[in-house]
């Protein structure tokens, strides 16, 4: 199955899609990042959204894992981010039915074992699970894949029927 | 033209139609709430959606005026708020592309002619300005009639070319 993995962001989107085999494990099938240019918000959420409608529309993507948002940014980006989060949310409801969400400890949980690991250790659990050499920059894109990654262990544990 | 104004909650949405015609002035053709009685925030999102969707096929609209977000409320509150209203921007913006914004001081300006005036005082307003009797309950209907008024007038004005 393949597993969307998003990031979302205020300025730029990380996306990840992984390849889950419940025997061989997981496959990095594509990464990137979703570039925010516009300047009105109207434009900026069509423009996002028309991003992750391309996505969805080159790959056959099974499931859908989010990040959750983040509290603690101020509360103009909590703002905005929530509503590109909201119109995101839309746009995955009207074309896949549903998706999964996972708070940034909750990822941090399952990509390092411990919820207190910084974005860098993330980024390193990434590369050595996923068995890939080189940087990858910048980190919305390991956070996609890490999401994308927890929701994998989440099947593989059974949480969810597949 | 038909103006939908919307006055988005995170319980409860008030939407209201108002025809305007730039030589007869306003006339309201329907005002009504959105309830939110789902749990989960996807199936909530899904709800307030559909409902906005049901307004729009059932009339002709040409316009759609919000109200923009209210900084002062919980962050709990202001995060789900917005994403239910980045959903409704995507939803607006595909179908009709693109709205108009008033935050809720040029509404009260726009209908009172200060901007310190409270609800009742605008409720008050919205019912003179419409030659309306009796009550409009809740105050969600109001404020969505209330944007709408306010967009009638950016138009007369000359704010907006028509």
């Amino acid at each position: 199955m393949n597993i969307l993995g998003i990031d979302p962001g205020s300025r730029n989107c990380g996306y990840a899609i992984l390849h889950h085999d419940p025997k061989k494990g997981n496959r990095l099938v594509e990464a990137g990042l979703i570039k925010i240019k516009e300047r009105t918000l109207q434009h900026q959420i069509l423009e996002f959204v028309e991003g992750i409608d391309l996505v969805l529309k080159n790959h056959s993507i099974d499931e859908v894992a989010i990040e959750d948002i983040f509290y603690a940014y101020n509360p103009k980006t909590v703002i905005k981010l929530a509503q590109f989060r909201g119109a995101l949310s839309l746009k995955i409801l009207q074309d896949l039915g549903n998706f999964y969400e996972y708070t940034p400890l909750q990822v941090k949980k399952a990509l390092t074992g411990h919820g207190k690991a910084d974005k860098s250790q993330v980024a390193f659990m990434v590369k050595r699970l996923l068995g890939l050499k080189g940087e990858i920059k910048p980190l919305d894109i390991t956070d996609a894949i890490a999401v994308a990654i927890t929701h994998s262990q989440r099947i593989k544990l059974g949480g969810i029927p597949t």
